[in-house]
């Protein structure tokens, strides 16, 4: 810890309150006044952590008061705290035990996860990455607690941008209905990770502004019996009670649900956040309580660059700055994609490109700057963003629908049942294929291709770099059906990418190296490792060893891999994926269907969720899939076949 | 169409206008006081075609009325008609030039499929058989039009459980901030499949209910200048314009969501619904128009029995008796699961049914009518059921998840994030695994294994029949961890059921009978499949064949298997399921993994949409999956292995 950048010379100073928690219980003792310096510490701690592994930074300044708060009011773990995508859980882990030596390397390897499990800590009941679960989830705990005649109270923190995630709606209008006791903060920050949008962000900000509307809200009756003719209005009401009700006091969307709602609130105010938390505690009736942050609360830096703030990588503590990267590093995907997408938009009007509330993150952004009018951002609504773009691709556009690979998850019914089912022209620009490193199990984008293979009419695709993700944009946006092209997070190889893209015939692969004793069939990011297996195996072991750069998971560029299949006496195929019904599972399915039987080597991520780790290398190297160690097996398996040829073969 | 019963005598007479309906042109002629006539008219076709085919006679007969008023206001295939689920399309059908012999066989093969397809008609411009996904579609249609700045309008027909959908809601934050001309009909029948459920559900029976809250609605602010005092409240309303609008008129939810709210009126009033329609039309503003419909409407037994009428099997016109199936069928699988569900959870007080609106077709209102409290229905809402079973899971229940594999397709990314990841104690029941016929594509539950088997901790069997089933149940609730059961729509096998049920080994095959030139392993209703043809293989060809009854598709019982591989010359796998990425594939891909070359054949459905038909068989043969068919393919595969050894080996 004492040689990482301090953001301030009186670091030893002021630790010394955090210092003395090392749970609930500690933090319990703490006078009230001792409460904001505590806040203080808390953010610098944050910054600290942040500045040197990178992180959620912004949103858990946001929630530093709140969550000292929850924790002074509410007593984990007997008392349940769901926080919805709990990139916000920094603060909760500090006072839960967790303000050590894992801390400082929080997201790296051996270090805290940048997320919430249940396995890390008795105080996380439960676990998240995505956003919009939470509800639900503290829903089901609730429900629990009133079957099993318990008294734990069930708290959940949701963000503003929940409310543009559908499940969260299916859950608000199953509350009422189940329990009558939850407790649900709304930490309002106006963010998602970009600007909200939408018509509920609206409702939340009329809500703010208008002190007159909240006032009303518990005064209106009282009010009304003041005012000369007031009563009149309030006799006519009882003809219809509940509608009466709803005509006098303007009711919340909340209401309307039947949550009680209670706000908005200053959410850096301690003792105002404790007031309403103790309510709230003791209501029959499920409550929201409407709570007002400013993300990145207390960091300069932050205040003025949210969007770049919510989860940078490492930067500078005073200034900000991110970490320049070493010279010649290649781009990112991102920005390929980004920029590539500007350019091909301008060329054709009916290319739009839809995001759920990832534009920075995807690189889209650079659409939403240039061409505004050909860009789209539903929020975190990954099922109505490919429904969207369905109902664009009936009427002639092109729409390409730029989601992280682990988010599209949520958006597989839709692509079986409106965009295969239908054939319709979408792009799918499926980002962080493959491992998100410090991110973890919950953002690793390694199903994707089990996901998709098995659906009629999709076409998936996956570039080896840069350039050849804009050949394959281009393909795309000229095929009349489906299309989902993986790619990595992070630096591409640092290729040229051509003036002018060229089509990549569908279905066909490139061959790089030709080659008879084993042939490697690589899939997008593993093609350069396959050339670096297949020069060491050359040299080393004196093999012939070819590459294959596959293109297409789907369709499998067969009549390549049949007539090698004639003279290779291995093949190896190669994919950032789970082995499990993925690319080299289409792989030995064709060779099957046609009869053959050359054996198949299956690299890939094994049967078992990948935890978070410093970089894929490191995680590479933990699960035997370095590249030295994916020669070793490649050569394990060759020996195998020579000593076993019987076995091999029958 | 002769042949066929009739509900009534003077059928020809009381077609005469129906006959003149060629398409919505045709209906444009008739004069206002000929439509309830044709309404009529319309009803004794539905009743008629849905009494032969079965099929969704409930909520059509609910939107006669409406679909006309629709038609004579509206102009397709210019204007666009999305109609969320498209089940209660088959007035829409009759209207667009469709009332002929292929509707007469409608679900049947040859005939109109039972929801809406683009392929079918120029007039149905989108397609669906799953709830929720209209609002998205129309919204993107809308914005394509405002981009093209063309001028046909889009109409978007809800029913009101769509509300209970999150999609739904996504689409609604997204409305107001796209466009400004969209016509959405809130078809408010009180029932999706079942009676309704969630707040949402109980904010439009207050609606409803409460004339007053209506009347208030368009009027309150003449009203308050009328009333002593009233102007006060206007003034002081002033000083915050927006917030004390809220506070006058009592905004509905969706105009909470931009949108303006026209009702409720009565759905089979035609002549209001088109007044209503035409001020819808006009205006510039995005509009949810509020209709009550009866489902069944007009037709008594309907009424009486609106669950059993949403969808019922073929039944007697004028009684509404269902055909009484043949001595001897087999109890259905949901039965035996509904009623396997109550003895267990009777035992098991953990254990918890959870549906999203299919209680009665999955066979758990069983478990509603004798535990209740055991029991949820969440809506359709298929996200929100599997996060809030991961909640309860978290407090120590067993939560039984039953959703058709259809819909399950919904909760990939829960099922993935939520409960794999956490490694919960859930079970799902996969209804309706295979094929549904009458329903088509929409329905078929064939992907399920591909989307499941990729991801760590699942445990995916499938039993061989209804003891089978029950032994699997008791099974997967005493697993620490998520475990999936597929079994098939409709007959069971027709065995015993044992009085107790027996744990199966997880990951153990049952081998029913030894062979070795050719083994069989089939998965659940395929096993039986398997013995008949195993049978007529050693009769007929004189090999010796081996049956396996599969049972688990994850863990594989890889033992069983690499044994057999040593001494037989071909396997054959049979799912009933897509080949890519389904059981076949685990099959060869533990084969390869073992350096194992045995050739397998693997039977399942192939890459492509099946359409709907008239029953399995009949689909099965025109895919070329009868059973005769099977067994030729496996006869030619393994002729071809003995007269190319070595291509086969090699």
């Amino acid at each position: 810890m004492e040689h990482s950048p301090s953001p301030s010379d009186s670091r030893e100073k002021t630790t010394s309150l955090l210092d003395s928690i090392h749970g609930p219980d500690d933090l319990k003792k703490l006078s009230a006044q001792q409460l904001p310096l505590l806040a203080e510490e808390i953010r610098q701690r944050l910054i600290h952590i942040t500045s040197v592994n990178g992180g959620h930074i912004g949103p858990n300044l946001g929630v530093v008061e709140l969550t000292i708060a929850m924790h002074r009011v509410f007593q984990t773990p007997k008392d349940r705290f769901v926080f919805d995508v709990a990139h916000q859980g920094y603060v909760h882990k500090i006072l839960t035990g967790r303000n050590d030596a894992k801390l400082d390397k929080i997201r790296q390897t051996g270090g805290y996860n940048g997320f919430l499990y249940r396995a890390e800590s008795e105080h996380d009941s439960y676990g998240a990455g995505h956003a919009g679960t939470a509800l639900s989830a503290a829903l089901g705990m609730a429900t629990a607690r009133d079957l099993k005649g318990t008294d734990e109270h069930i708290v959940s923190l949701i963000g503003d941008a929940s409310l543009t995630c559908g499940i969260t709606m299916e859950a608000l209008n199953n509350i009422a209905s189940c329990t009558k006791r939850l407790v649900v903060i709304l930490n309002d920050n106006e963010w998602s990770i970009s600007k909200n949008v939408g018509a509920i962000s609206k409702y939340l900000t009329e809500l703010i502004t208008n002190p007159l509307y909240n006032r009303m809200h518990e005064d209106l009756e009282s009010f009304l019996k003041m005012v000369p003719g007031g009563n009149s209005l309030l006799k006519f009401g009882e003809r219809a009670k509940t509608g009466a009700k709803s005509m006098m006091v303007p009711s919340s969307l909340f209401e309307k649900y039947g949550l009680r709602y209670l706000g908005p609130i200053d959410g850096h105010d301690i003792d105002l956040l404790m007031k309403n938390l103790e309510f709230a505690k003791q209501s029959e009736h499920p409550v929201l309580l409407h709570v007002l942050t400013t993300k990145g609360n207390g960091y300069d830096v932050a205040l003025q660059h949210p969007e770049k703030f919510h989860g940078p990588a490492s930067f500078d503590p005073i200034t900000g700055e991110s970490k320049p990267s070493p010279k010649g590093t290649p781009p990112k995907y991102q920005d390929v994609f980004g920029n590539a997408m500007v350019q091909f938009a301008k060329q054709n009007p009916k290319l739009l490109g839809i995001t759920a509330a990832m534009a920075p993150g995807t690189g889209l952004s650079a659409l939403a700057k240039k061409l505004p009018s050909q860009f789209f951002d539903v929020g975190i609504a990954e099922e109505h963003a490919v429904l969207f773009a369905a109902g664009l691709a009936t009427q002639g556009f092109h729409p390409v629908c730029a989601i992280y690979s682990t988010f599209l998850q949520r958006s597989i019914d839709p692509i079986i049942h409106d965009i295969c089912l239908q054939n319709l022209p979408v792009t799918f620009c499926m980002d962080r294929a493959g491992l998100s490193p410090n991110d973890g199990p919950t953002h690793h984008g390694v199903f994707g291709i089990a996901l998709l293979r098995a659906i009629p009419n999709s076409i998936i695709m996956q570039p080896k770099d840069e350039d050849e993700l804009v050949d394959m944009m281009h393909t795309s946006f000229e095929t009349p059906g489906p299309t989902f092209i993986r790619y990595p997070r992070g630096s591409a190889e640092g290729v040229q990418i051509k003036r002018r893209p060229k089509k990549v015939q569908i279905g066909k692969s490139e061959v790089i190296e030709d080659g008879h004793d084993i042939i490697l069939w690589a899939l997008g990011n593993m093609v350069s490792k396959a050339i670096e297996i297949a020069k060491q195996l050359r040299t080393e072991e004196n093999l012939s060893v070819g590459v294959v750069n596959a293109r297409f998971v789907k369709p499998l560029d067969k009549n390549q891999l049949l007539a090698q299949a004639q003279k290779t006496s291995l093949f190896v195929t190669m994919e950032d994926h789970v082995v499990a019904a993925g690319f080299g599972s289409a792989v030995i399915e064709a060779l099957q269907e046609a009869g053959l039987s050359t054996p198949v080597e299956r690299i890939g991520w094994p049967d078992k969720f990948i935890e978070h780790g410093s970089s894929e290398q490191a995680l590479r190297q933990a699960h035997g899939l370095s590249t030295p160690a994916i020669k070793e097996k490649i050569i394990a398996r060759y020996r195998h076949n020579l000593q076993n040829p019987i076995e091999a073969l029958l």
